[in-house]
């Protein structure tokens, strides 16, 4: 309300920023930060940016790899359901995969958080998620900013992205030019839309239709809120071993794009892919969302992964034994197809 | 409007995500990019991830710092006025002066920018504004992300916000610890509110006042749109020739917090740090703010910047030499006072 006569004093608090709120979560986010620290990083020097030596990559041909990124709006159903430390998890899992494809390794990861007003308890849910990631994938969480934003963000709503550092010595990095036809693809299970699809799956299940978060759905065997909200899955663990691998000819991170927006990336000119839906089982959610929603099925595969987080572009040669390993090691794989000669496109068959 | 009946086919774009739109603007923005890269960027095999090679920061002895920044309210500002290309300088030249303050120089620099519905035209401002910021700060732009969330940013709204990462020799690092009593502060003067305190400001022109942005202050000499929108100073230029001074003991960027918040976080804990506020003359933007919005005038302090954007710390045997080239090279700068033996505070006196 405009009331040039109010000539109470404004506090930069009145303007909806509440430093002290936003302090007194600080200490415990600093504790979590502290728990992903590897040797490189220089913790007690910490001050305006994050400090990180170049030990294990301060080599001549080694590369440094970044990446950055959001969750979309799967945060909207995060906060509706109040379930915070998935999206961090989304979130560095989602960097993590997004480097690795180029045979990377994750180095340190900054975070961006901004939001309306700041509720230290949503805060701290999401930083206990990014902290759990990143030690999993032995990746510091370097640094990041907390952002008060009224105006720009409803009181509670927030947005999320990050953005990681990775490394990857010169002679082992993937760029799809070792592709060949010839050439087989495996695909490796993902555990639901991952992060992304959100905004045409909210669209479907809450907004043409009225179900709620925690409506049970028996074809899931879940609440939509369990399956929608399931972890982004990282590829590290699984793949880490086969890096040095020379019959790894490329790697696709399936996200926003699907299958044919993404393998597309690592494909040489004269190379098509051929991918055969049939031969994997489309995980439940996404029939749901095609069948309430109507959406065509070249629409849902431009939209979401349909059970396919990442594809591997292997030498015929190698296929058994990663599938094997893979397999004997809990990842759920399957081989899509193939490459041949063509013009860098992806065809679904 | 949730309608169970309705079965025409759903579509992304009718989730109000228009890939086609994005994918327009980013040849454009591509080569925007590519008007930054410095040589150690791997160009053509940029692919999931940017590429950047550590040919100039591969000694075991260098230091990468990293440093995430958002411009905060100041988009909605941006807005208001169709200036878009002044955030994007904003956003680097922030987060330049974060890195600087420790001795670093920028090598790479991501971006992330999240909206409700992707208006190109914006996109490109904004871009232009970070690519320029880049090449004049040596730093590649090497990736980033767009976001469209429909639900969570108003249509048009939109929120910006970076990571950079660059380098430093560990002998040339800047961490306080060199700050002791005897040594003298220079401080260097801001262009405004550069990227800090846009809530407080917002909610004195234009909530507790009805003030239009193209309003003519005369107390300014400007409009309203035209002080607020000024651009953040980056210090490269000024303070880069004066990085191997022995006798530069510290640096502090001026930001939320303002010169109390900042100055403390290069103190030794036996220091304190004593500012002469007369010494320096507060620019009428801030003085407009305190008057119309009766902000008390420790609340400036801490919220604002208060027209010194930058703050040294030196050995006195160098104050004359730096402060002579900073004022020949076109840098105003006072000299704000001293540090003394203390308890890691700023006193302003």
């Amino acid at each position: 309300m405009s009331d040039p006569l109010d000539q109470s004093p404004l506090y930069y608090r009145d303007a909806g920023v509440d430093i002290e709120a936003a302090e007194a979560a600080l200490d415990e986010i600093k504790k979590l930060a502290k728990s992903t620290f590897t040797p490189s990083v220089e913790a007690e020097l910490g001050l305006f940016g994050g400090l990180f030596n170049l030990a294990v990559a301060g080599r001549p041909d080694d590369l440094l790899v970044a990446s950055t990124d959001g969750v979309g709006t799967k945060v909207k159903l995060a906060l509706e359901a109040g379930r915070h430390e998935g999206v961090g998890e989304d979130l560095v899992n989602h960097c993590v995969n997004d480097i690795l494809v180029q045979g990377a390794l994750p180095l340190f990861f900054m975070d961006y958080f901004a939001t309306g007003q700041l509720d230290p308890f949503v805060l701290l849910g999401v930083v206990k998620g990014l902290a759990k990631a990143c030690r999993e994938a032995g990746c510091a969480l370097l640094g990041g900013e907390t952002a008060e934003m009224p105006g720009v963000y409803h009181d509670e709503d927030y947005d999320l992205a990050g953005t990681i550092v990775g490394w990857v010595p010169r002679n082992r990095l993937l760029d799809g030019s070792r592709v060949r036809p010839g050439d087989v693809l495996l695909g490796l299970a993902s555990a639901g839309l991952h992060t992304n699809g959100f905004s045409l799956a909210r669209k479907v299940f809450f907004e043409r239709h009225n179900f709620k978060l925690d409506d049970f759905f028996p074809e899931l065997g879940t609440t939509l809120a369990d399956s929608l909200l399931t972890r982004h899955v990282s590829y590290l663990p699984a793949l880490k071993p086969w890096l040095d691998e020379t019959g790894l000819h490329a790697m696709a991170h399936i996200t926003g794009g699907g299958i044919p927006g993404n393998l597309v990336r690592v494909l040489p000119k004269d190379c098509t892919a051929l991918v055969t839906p049939s031969v994997w089982t489309v995980p439940p959610i996404f029939a749901a969302i095609q069948r309430l929603g109507n959406v065509e099925r070249a629409e849902m595969y431009k939209v979401f992964n349909m059970g396919v987080g990442m594809i591997l572009i292997l030498d015929p040669t190698v296929l058994e034994r990663v599938r094997a390993d893979l397999t004997a090691r809990g990842t759920t794989c399957w081989e899509l197809g193939r490459v041949i000669e063509g013009k860098r496109e992806v065809l679904l068959v």
